[in-house]
């Protein structure tokens, strides 16, 4: 179920990098070139449904704001529902926090009490779009746990390997493309 | 190609009301009550879907954040390429930007320059969940036309019709459930 080398180099070829966004020093991976480029959307979206078929998960949770974009056409595809794991303030119902550390301070992602449904235990993939060092998707797979539900697994389009953020999570980790 | 009554009040029965937010006097739709219900969520999308495979569009345009979600989808079932309209000082390329009133002030929303490809006249459908005012929704379309592609049309999942947010739009405006 890996992807072929030729898949690999269609997705990896649309991604643009950007340097020194947000600030000097940085390599930004630009996924707008991935999103406006159908085949290579299609060819990453296909790796995804085939993947994630056969866990008969309940909910796909995305992470504000580009984990949206894949998050809902997977939950889209696999015919389950879709939950957003959003910053402070910008969810209306009653919600669940956790806070993460930061380089300096600490920022915080929300979820909604009910996001799951009644039932306990619902079978969620959380997912977003890039893992660095994984404080904000951490914190979110714990909100999933939070409120009842289960994080089988954090998926992520690209995971930074060099910073080691897939260390400490209490879900399952994939990533679709390792960048050194 | 409207929505049949019952397919209307599923859409409908899914979205929640929730009152005073996110300030006193402000009766909320929440949608996300809609997105974690995947009967309620397919009928919304087959609709959108059913609606625009005749229109020949290059691109499905989803405004920041909700849009997203919306928007992606739409493109992935029509098998064209998705582009993000996002709040200022987000994109990490080069961008064209576009001002807006707010009740006390402005803000500000941008588009990758060469969001619609190199050339010029691609036909893009802009989405977002609701549309109030308009203002953010006009500006955004403008951004389209700006860079040199061609607003067709602007879908909203709800339309707040008694703010007559629909005037002053260059492309037509279509809204899925209307509310009073």
């Amino acid at each position: 179920m890996s992807l072929t080398s030729e898949e690999k180099s269609i997705i990896l070829n649309s991604i643009r990098d950007i340097p020194d966004f947000p600030k000097p020093g940085i390599l930004f991976k630009d996924i707008t070139t991935l999103l406006g480029n159908p085949q290579a959307f299609d060819t990453l979206m296909n790796h995804l449904e085939k993947r994630y078929e056969g866990y008969e998960l309940d909910y796909v949770a995305g992470i504000d704001a580009r984990g949206f974009i894949f998050g809902s056409i997977l939950a889209d595809r696999l015919g389950i529902g879709f939950v957003p794991v959003r910053k402070q303030g910008k969810l209306p119902y009653t919600t669940v926090a956790e806070k993460y550390s930061l380089e300096y301070g600490f920022d915080e992602v929300e979820i909604h009490i009910d996001a799951f449904g009644e039932e306990k235990g619902a079978k969620v993939l959380l997912i977003d779009d890039l893992i660095a060092t994984g404080g904000t998707a951490k914190a979110a797979a714990n909100l999933i746990d939070k409120v009842g539900a289960h994080c089988v697994e954090a998926c992520f389009i690209m995971e930074l390997a060099f910073l080691n953020g897939r260390e400490g999570f209490n879900s399952e980790v994939y990533s679709v493309l390792q960048i050194d």
